[in-house]
């Protein structure tokens, strides 16, 4: 069924993901490649308006809820629009997807570890991304940025739970190796990161040779 | 923990869940019994927003995001208004529950039973209500009766999905006999029905003389 390749972005709260998700989007397009970019919470409308509900900071929301609409979310943007494009030949860049449930309500808010996977498994239909892009930076520099642009309800959190977030994707990192490649960003040109990354998705589009380039 | 008495209120659209639970409530205050009335998809702030969602009609919504949904409001629903009601000796009466999701979402939409038993468990942090009453309706006039009211995206679904709801209520009521009481209202008077489902949980409520009458 599925024919095109599913890249995910992740990592703690200003990280980059969103910067070097649209350069590596523009690369893949110049390519030739069909591209698909989208993020989640959300990407789809009935996602959207749930990720307006798990975002709000004035929501308190119980740990389980929260598991259980971004499952749903997920579930919605799976269907929705990762299936159809990667039966189409896509190439689906997103920016988070089941790997942050493990690490933000698995590590963060403590949820059983088992759960989560059977919900992930439930939301995507065992749809696995092809490779996953972690991003390895500073904690603090990068809440620093997210607190300019204003915090949404988990960025929200105390430094303590986003230093269990991190173990979380470290964790993920070694128990899934083969799919998740570290980037460490320290003080790093932008331009150097993403150079580091198209590299990595570059090896492994090549041999493929099943993308629809155009 | 659980000190109180929960009651839900279960069967298709347009049976009389919401006149016959006023009447009961309003009974029980009466009698001096401190009494929550609730229901679902919705109950709290956060609840009622994702409701909002899964029953606006212009909504294309996947039956495992649906599924997720109904259980992330239970989830919010249960832990911040259900449990700390029950904990305070508090009578709760709640329209549908997690029975309405083994029929409308397992028998109506088709998905996997085990796997909507396994998240009502999650979501309600394995509380049950100690009695259910199940209207056994006619259900062209329900469907009718939802008509005129102006019919939600799930009251919109054709009769073959009312009547699989309908099986699946009755696999649940032979299922947890000892929970649900089937209550038949074909052509009875509201007064009769009432009657009757007032003498059903009266008898249920005298020996534990455990609930807060004032």
């Amino acid at each position: 069924m599925k024919k095109g390749f599913f890249i995910t972005f992740e990592g703690c709260d200003g990280c980059g993901k969103t910067t070097q998700s649209v350069i590596i989007v523009k690369k893949l397009k110049e390519l030739g490649y069909d591209v698909v970019h989208s993020r989640e919470p959300g990407g789809t409308v009935v996602a959207e308006a749930v990720r307006n509900i798990l975002l709000n900071p004035k929501n308190k929301i119980f740990p389980v809820t929260e598991l259980l609409l971004y499952e749903a979310c997920r579930s919605q943007h799976t269907n929705e629009l990762i299936i159809p494009s990667l039966c189409s030949d896509k190439i689906v860049v997103c920016e988070r997807y089941t790997d942050a449930t493990v690490a933000y309500q698995g590590f963060g808010r403590g949820l059983d570890r088992k759960t989560i996977l059977s919900l992930n498994r439930i939301a995507t239909s065992d749809i696995v991304p092809d490779i996953t892009i972690l991003f390895d930076s500073d904690l603090k520099k990068g809440l620093q940025r997210v607190d300019i642009r204003g915090k949404d309800r988990l960025e929200n959190e105390n430094i303590a739970f986003h230093r269990r977030v991190r173990a979380g994707y470290m964790w993920l990192a070694k128990k899934y190796s083969r799919r998740i490649k570290i980037v460490k960003t320290g003080s790093r040109s932008i331009e150097d990161i993403a150079c580091e990354i198209y590299k990595i998705i570059a090896g492994r589009l090549k041999p493929s040779g099943k993308l629809g380039a155009k």
